[in-house]
């Protein structure tokens, strides 16, 4: 391991993007370097970060470059894990002016410590049996502090519908009206009956809270209990307890990575860790099967670019990682669909709430109309066609276009 | 607890700033009020946010407001974690355009079910036999791959000097050639030899690194090994892995978060955490008994009032949890302690690296010349009185000024 490097790129602004460079190379790694005598040199040589680039993009009022540098670390300056790497290439720097996280690219022996995906999107196909097509998943119009029956109304209307996974809410911590193990339970028995009639599996991703040091064992009963998939708040936790959750071969069951809280690094132009990297390439690092994300579409939306190239680093090749399902959210209605299939392909998942519970014919009606979108543009058909089709549908786009 | 409610204060804009504030109230907590039945309103009330003031503090060019908004939400809403607490109060509220967390007010009974501080000031402060003067910490000029040997000469020359405190650099999680529990043990030897010669005990901060699953029992191998305090890079691993290191009983060390990554969160005006909330609040009620954060002073520092800000939270009475000591980071030097007097008080860490290894007589001459000022500052001298009677102070005020 001792040639490899990690190269990070970040964005930021100088006098002289190369020299900042050199300085950060530096300090985030051996601290100082050309006071250093010649024997320490020697010593420390193998520890020292690198600038390799200085990308200019613009120039500022004041004179100053902004732009793109990147630098290099050896390797062996960390432990595989997520947090020593962030603490490592970002830590102090984060404090230091303006300046940005953007890329962090990993040789493949660095990435074969962590523990990626464990079923990833053809782990989750095959529990499906969906293969040629985008998956369905909606979510419960809310959860907190609704009755327990509520909730069962509500899991086997959207199940009837024909989703393909039903999410809990994200902040659906304080559960006493309908706990954790007893909701896992009672929609798995409803996800059966729903599948005898419909002969479509419905799989129920249950959001997994606790103390962080007890996550494991909860993930433990929670797969006893017939959990098929577990909602993960990632930020909220730390990647690492992702990761420890992922690594675990006794947590038999795909995790659902939620961004909540992402918002506190990635919207600034100048500050925190760009969305591709937070919510891509580290969440599927980490073992993330399925990863939520803002999608480009509606009134506060990810930028388009940004969002493609997180879904990408979901899906491109990456050392022996599994592939995570990208699973672009908020704003979804079936008129988008087409959309949707022509930004991020196959395999992805089409995540609706208001889009689902608020169709004129209820959650079930409103599921349905997704699947026949779904369907259509898999066959190569238009939305118009499959509406003659689906009575579900064209009241879809009736109520929403296809904007 | 039922009635008890937990304030919160975004920093956003909008047209009108009630409205929004109104609409954040619901979308947070129940997810939707005016249309649905009287019924279900009654079922839902005790879990609804409710806005409660919204402040205008200047008009943009769009013509939006831009000001402060609080919103209360049921305490029942929450389990009594900080997952639970920023999931549900910024989560998905983060990535909804420009808004900033800016604080929170919990009810003594929600802060009654954290932790706090183990030991916090008056525990270290017995521990050091140290009670009427702030503390000395140093820094190792750095760790990264530096032989076993010259970290234990830096540590001795340090704890020579008189440093109350010597801490592990951040980015130390690779350490194999100075492993955490023989560096523990071998810097617990030599503090006992320099107390010996001086009289003075010092504390080291170990970097606890580690799976997070791995930190409590690491932690209770570190203590058992003879640890006086750990250094936790707390934003790295998530608030809930001090929580629970802080809350067992085992874990018999004071802890000293870091704040490595905090500025992914805070300096955007727009987005994030602020700061006063990210490392003052939060960090003293998930248990850290020190706090470094970025001074006020320097090039890159925290903006001033936000510092003293900070400080207070970790100072001020707080239900019954203990108090953290603040501790102002980044260019220290001898003649800025009459400033941090002023500024901080009696109940702060003084903490330096450079002001300390770049003294023209190394690292012992260097504490020395802060003891000094320490000293003389407590007892209402002038630095330039007390480098009358300290060469090492009037060598340091020399190289460095009093600015």
């Amino acid at each position: 391991m001792s040639e490899q490097r990690i190269l990070v790129t970040y964005l930021t602004q100088a006098k002289d993007l190369q020299k900042k460079a050199e300085a950060i190379a530096v300090g985030m790694t051996v601290g100082s370097w050309t006071d250093l005598p010649a024997a320490k040199q020697a010593d420390l040589k193998p520890y020292l970060g690198e600038a390799v680039g200085a990308q200019v993009l613009d120039t500022l009022e004041n004179g100053e470059s902004r732009g793109l540098i990147t630098i290099s670390y050896p390797v062996r300056n960390f432990t595989a894990d997520i947090p020593s790497l962030l603490t490592g290439v970002f830590g102090k720097l984060s404090m230091d002016g303006k300046i940005k996280l953007i890329d962090i690219q990993f040789p493949e022996a660095f990435l074969a410590a962590f523990p990626g995906p464990k079923y990833g999107i053809s782990g989750i196909r095959d529990r499906l049996g969906a293969h040629n097509r985008p998956l369905l998943m909606s979510i419960f119009k809310s959860c907190l502090g609704l009755p327990f029956d509520d909730l069962k109304t509500q899991f086997r209307a959207q199940a009837l519908g024909g989703v393909d996974l039903v999410k809990d809410d994200e902040i659906f911590f304080a559960d006493d009206r309908a706990p954790f193990l007893e909701r896992i339970r009672a929609f798995k028995q409803i996800a059966r009956e729903t599948e005898a009639e419909t002969g479509k599996p419905v799989l129920y991703a249950a959001n997994l809270t606790g103390p962080v040091t007890d996550l494991t064992e909860r993930a433990k009963r929670a797969v006893e209990a017939g959990a098929d998939c577990l909602l993960f708040n990632v930020l909220a936790f730390g990647y690492d307890a992702l990761h420890r959750l992922a690594a675990d071969p006794d947590v038999q069951v795909p995790i659902m990575a939620h961004p909540a809280l992402a918002g506190a690094y990635y919207p600034s132009p100048d500050y925190g860790i760009g969305t591709p990297l937070l919510l891509g390439k580290l969440m599927r690092l980490a073992g993330a099967d399925l990863v939520l994300f803002p999608s480009p579409y509606g009134n506060v939306a990810l930028n388009k670019e940004e969002a493609l190239k997180l879904a990408e680093h979901l899906t491109e090749p990456t050392g022996t990682l599994r592939k995570s399902f990208p699973v672009p959210s908020a704003g979804i209605h079936p008129g988008l669909v087409p959309q949707l299939y022509e930004d991020f392909g196959l395999d992805q998942v089409v995540n609706a709430g208001g889009g689902i519970h608020g169709h004129p014919g209820g959650a079930t009606a409103g599921a349905r109309a997704f699947v026949a979108a779904i369907n259509a543009v898999v066959a190569g058909q238009t939305l118009e066609d499959a509406s003659s089709e689906s009575a579900e549908l064209s009241q879809a786009l009736q109520k929403w276009g296809t904007k």
